[in-house]
């Protein structure tokens, strides 16, 4: 059992905790203030847990409702959280109800930043139940959903009230999926613990982590916990979280968020980012962890490039159009992401132009 | 000349100056970061305003687009909000650049919520051209679209940067939407300030106060940017600017959004409470205030009352459920504003079933 305190405001906790989904209504009735709870999860999880949960729920008073969205990133539009939206009000949530979050990151992030619109605010709480959404969304408040023009271009910063992990639940994903999640936990080494990093490296693989996955889910959620609490709004220190983002944004774009999952997009893109970095002088020091960072990335079936066709000019329009529309934009400069050498990420304001043309001679375009 | 400083977080400045338009663009470059403005205005007011205000910004440096909703409360919808995302995100605004809104509620409700969202938060100043949007939705930093099941369900907290109004706009305003804007007038005089209450007693004409618009705007935004800094976030005092507003939003739904206006709504609602605190011995004293209140609505043309066949049971209905649904509400308790006398509002907290009985009563359904 571990239990995190994230200083945000408000603050609230993670707990990770094997075993404790059955108890955790009884977590949900601590920080709540109304005894109803809208229950948002997929057409994938909710047949695995939603009645485990709403069980649960229902044990520690409250009266739930539940709405299923399809499964996939191709959910997480703005029709979608208009349809959660509506199933609220008529539910008649009120401002001192609560919504859960079950599922992984498209769940989260929808139903997020519905609790964070629907009247003004309520509250929410995270159940996340994919390594990805451990480590990452369900932690930091950040809520979205996707424009046709690009990724998480639309949402708010809205801190839930408690993240229940009950890691369990990792039990019953595919490879595919944990696989997706451990980009993340890889980024995590990479950006700022080096001594995480080694320990990624001598546990190459699904079997080795497992015993250990309570310290791994712990060790991601404080980097990211002390991260937010320095930069809660996204004005600084915050950015190193998106190393590999904004590269592996448009290529999850160009796979229109199916070919690519998140993290096979963020794995090619953090290795795009390293050689950039090397190819600018900011990535330091001998080749050596950038070889173990490949390494771990293909010890967990991750891609190292994402090979665009040279004739495929429409598909390198996309690329480049989409890192331009990346948020951390600003007129004609980005920031990007490098590392200074494994365990260190430096933000970088450059020229979006420069990011390009070097993103195109790691493609074989230059 | 005008000039209000409202002390949110972040403060912002409200100007209120004659024939200022064409200098609009310098104000706005005097609060923006960036210099790419998207201007969100209606079929109502673009082709009477949007031309010189684009001039004015582009001579401030700006580059601007412009996106035009069709004019009226159908607008304030998922869909039209969807569509202005994906607008900015075609043209590229990034998170230095900025949103203006011009006006009324409805362009600055969805413009601001826009804002709010659009890479989770961009700057944004409200160039509000009615009455209604001068004294009311343009100051305060709520912002918010409609849902199927109700008006404003959905929305932000988000302060703009900057409200700049040139009063000479409501010289274009047709009688019926200047009358609109009367009932938010009205109301700050009932809730906060009997000398204003009795000053719109003494002009009770447009002509009337035209020579004073520059002092009632200045009033109006004084008295709601003082309840806003108390209480930006609508936990208590705020809630006295709704007098009114619970089931003036019922009557709105009622009338589908296009048979009565908001101020027509409100100014009924507010009737109905008067009624309904005098009902409750809440609103002591004579009867005095009430009579000149009920003069005053009749003056701008705006409805005591609001009719509903008592035959039609399914409109009946429609306004329970949306006065059930209201933002104040809390489980099965809603929070009503009544006025203790002209001049002094007063929330209380009541069952929401006696609320409607006591709607009801008034209606002539005891």
């Amino acid at each position: 059992m571990e239990h995190l305190r994230i200083q945000t405001n408000p603050p609230y906790e993670i707990r990770i905790d094997s075993g404790s989904m059955d108890r955790w209504g009884e977590a949900v009735a601590s920080v709540a203030r109304g005894r109803r709870c809208a229950l948002i999860t997929d057409s994938a999880v909710g047949p695995l847990y939603a009645q485990r949960v709403e069980r649960s729920l229902q044990g520690a008073g409250f009266a739930v409702c539940t709405y299923t969205i399809p499964a996939g990133e191709r959910s997480k539009n703005i029709t979608t959280y208009g349809d959660i939206l509506e199933f609220l009000a008529e539910h008649r949530l009120t401002r001192t109800d609560c919504i859960a979050a079950l599922g992984g990151g498209v769940v989260g992030d929808l139903a997020g930043f519905a609790a964070a619109t629907y009247l003004r605010g309520v509250d929410y709480v995270q159940l996340p139940t994919t390594l990805l959404a451990q480590v990452d969304s369900s932690v930091g408040g950040k809520t979205a959903v996707d424009l046709v023009h690009g990724k998480n271009l639309c949402g708010a910063f809205y801190q839930p009230r408690l993240v229940l992990m009950d890691p369990e639940v990792l039990f019953t994903l595919p490879d595919a999926v944990f696989s997706d999640g451990m980009a993340e936990v890889i980024k995590y080494g990479c950006i700022w613990d080096r001594s995480f990093f080694d320990f990624l490296c001598s546990h190459p693989s699904r079997a080795d982590l497992m015993p250990h996955i309570e310290t791994v889910l712990r060790t991601c959620c404080a980097i990211k916990g002390q991260v937010v609490e320095e930069d809660e709004h996204d004005h600084g220190l915050r950015m190193i979280l998106n190393f590999g983002h904004t590269i592996g944004h448009a290529y999850e774009k160009l796979g229109n968020y199916t070919t690519y999952t998140h993290g096979q997009a963020v794995a090619a893109g953090m290795s795009d980012a390293l050689q950039i970095g090397f190819a600018l002088g900011v990535s330091g020091g001998s080749d050596e962890g950038y070889t173990a960072f490949m390494d771990l990335l293909k010890a967990f079936r991750l891609p190292t490039h994402i090979h665009i066709p040279r004739e495929d000019e429409q598909a390198w329009r996309t690329v480049t159009e989409t890192v331009g529309l990346d948020k951390k934009g600003d007129g004609d400069d980005i920031t990007m992401i490098f590392l200074e050498r494994i365990g260190k990420a430096v933000p970088v304001k450059m020229k979006k132009d420069a990011v390009l043309a070097h993103l195109a001679a790691v493609h074989g375009r230059a």
